[in-house]
């Protein structure tokens, strides 16, 4: 187990009606003045912004609303959010809605405290954003699964013309608190749903798929969080409104990623998932967690052919998450993969690039783009070559 | 799943030579005048008050020594302590050592900031130590894995000449941070590092047997942990200066109590095992993880006579955790325990209250004394005759 520093400084409020404590909790944060920053509207139609400015109007809380943020959010975005808390007093953020509201307001966060431009505040050589030194106190009202980001110190953002997606990583960012309801997600609609269950599997598999160091503790944890993803994606496919299926899925989406818990005594940070996942959804618009479930079995054969010495760690995968009972590690492995694939066509994502709208002729240019920041992976290095064969193997 | 609230407040520096961060991050928290507390004084054989001073030294932070903090701590430590830190004006509370002398110290910290006697600050009607309205900062360095007391809000303290046993409980005396080295519970001697195997694992079956509420996150992440910790407690009996068996065993420590994570979202608190154990540690002065370990099979197997309808939860622990594969729920569980059992023998736990030093002729006294505030228990509810007869069965 390597060294490693733990710290989850968001506290969560979970469950029914747990709105009731965001106005006194904002003000012991110090807030008076709120920048409630919310996507296209949809909290307007299920009664979760009418619930929200109830509560803020009874706590006598100010309020300026920044709506629109868009699925990938893009800097334009964060750059509004910025003015519009600026001009208008601000000292507290409030993010009403699934990842990519939480993440623009991430970035409005550090982005109000720092003089410079908002492209300064992605990750640079560091490793982590090092130019951030201070953030506004952000809360977060979460009305999707999946990305983690109500209980965790990440974000990113679309910048450009070719859509770039960048990583922003602080502890500063980190909410001050989350409110999570998992009412609040009974009208996600199915597809938006499943693909937040492959975001969170996603996570949780980034971060057990490293060399091993015997972080057990670590790895049994994150085994368990996979199986209760896997028993509980069904009945919420079956039941929108299964209240326990959605707080499974909503705890699990905020355990993957809280402090990277299942990472800490591992090896690295490397996610070469979302690296490639990210230029499918800057290329096509496509749902991040879709995107990941589509690569997530070619990049496993691909490891395992390429880095035969990490075949334990998918034998492992294969038996205490999916449940094969097979000795034979590389049989084992294999059922595993196919076990995860059975999986995602379960809960309805497409079986490849193709049937999701990917065009063979576009591969190239986003393996390209993908390592263009370096090569991607840590059980076995991803360069352009190797991108291009894993999305090859997974058109 | 039930409404929660998490929130972890400590910050753990997990790993070799972590203590390096001693100084500069007491400085942070504000601390300039250390009270410096330990045990019977076996940090100043084993090196670790050297490194701790030296570290303190180097920070040009002043510091005032309470030393010979006893295992069980008695509430006149508790005072003996809150004086020195009064007296001396201390801003800073350091405690070396295992769950006793960190216990100590979180009384301190609260008796600090608390005009009347310490007696006030245990638990009350209200569940919580709610006399407590502040607390000095406190940071510990763990030389002992077992108790949790590291990144938890709890703490144990012996009152009174019948030695009872106390629970104070308050998230402001969470330490504000923990240094874990593994090597610094290398010296550990092989009895005192079991019984903390024992303690680790009652902890996360006193959180893991509560009536069912699909707290499926919760339940498989606390699964994960009691595997993590059967795997490596036989390394560390093998080896004790096996860095990686000491490390997932300290984490699993931290990780079964941090936020009482595994308990969220699942119907109340009620570690009945602990509330038994403590009176045999009252009475007999025995190593707190020992009694735990005598009393949970005698338990287990009580609860699944008198509320057959929590039978399934201790199937699911035998297949889930103790990896029986048996069909029928009743053998399945019985076969559990029995493995149990059997781990327990292989990390040399007596095999029963006899074998302890136990008197027959003392059992009824300490039923008596175990309920004297309530009954016990959540499963089942255990007053003065369900107590006598689960010890009468672990005799």
């Amino acid at each position: 187990m390597t060294n490693f520093v733990f710290s989850i400084p968001t506290t969560a409020y979970f469950g029914k009606g747990q709105i009731k404590v965001l106005g006194e909790t904002i003000k012991s944060h110090g807030g008076s003045k709120v920048l409630l920053a919310y996507g296209g509207g949809s909290i307007k139609q299920n009664g979760i912004y009418e619930e929200t400015v109830e509560q803020l109007d009874q706590a006598g809380l100010g309020y300026v609303e920044l709506s629109d943020i868009q699925p990938n959010p893009r800097v334009e975005s964060v750059e509004e959010g910025i003015e519009l808390y600026r001009k208008n007093g601000c000292d507290f953020i409030l993010a009403v809605g699934g990842g990519s509201t939480l993440d623009a307001c991430k970035a409005i966060a550090a982005g109000v405290k720092y003089a410079g431009p908002v492209n300064d505040l992605f990750v640079d050589e560091s490793g982590i954003s090092s130019k951030i030194s201070a953030a506004a106190p952000l809360a977060t009202i979460l009305t999707m699964a999946g990305t983690g980001s109500e209980l965790d110190m990440g974000a990113v953002i679309t910048v450009g013309e070719d859509h770039k997606k960048k990583v922003l990583l602080h502890p500063l960012v980190n909410p001050r608190f989350s409110i999570l309801d998992p009412e609040y997600t009974y009208t996600v609609p199915e597809h938006h749903s499943m693909a937040g269950v492959a975001d969170i599997l996603c996570h949780l598999m980034e971060q057990y798929f490293t060399p091993e160091t015997g972080a057990d503790v670590q790895d049994r944890m994150n085994e368990g969080v996979m199986k209760a993803v896997l028993d509980n994606a069904p009945k919420l496919l079956d039941n929108p409104r299964d209240y326990n299926a959605r707080a499974n899925i909503m705890w699990a989406s905020s355990m993957a990623l809280a402090g990277f818990q299942f990472l800490l005594g591992k090896p690295g940070f490397a996610f070469p998932l979302h690296g490639m996942g990210h230029e499918l959804s800057s290329k096509y618009d496509m749902t991040h967690g879709v995107t990941l479930a589509l690569l997530t079995p070619a990049w496993m054969r691909h490891t395992m052919q390429t880095a035969p010495h990490h075949l334990p760690v998918f034998a492992r995968f294969a038996r205490n998450v999916m449940e094969i009972r097979e000795q034979d590690d590389l049989k084992a492995a294999e059922a595993g993969i196919k076990a995860l694939e059975a999986f995602y066509a379960s809960i309805k994502m497409p079986a490849n690039l193709r049937e999701a709208g990917v065009k063979q002729a576009d591969l190239e240019a986003m393996a390209e783009k993908a390592v263009e920041n370096g090569k991607l992976g840590i059980l076995s290095l991803l360069g352009k070559d190797e991108v291009l064969q894993i999305m090859r193997a997974a058109f």
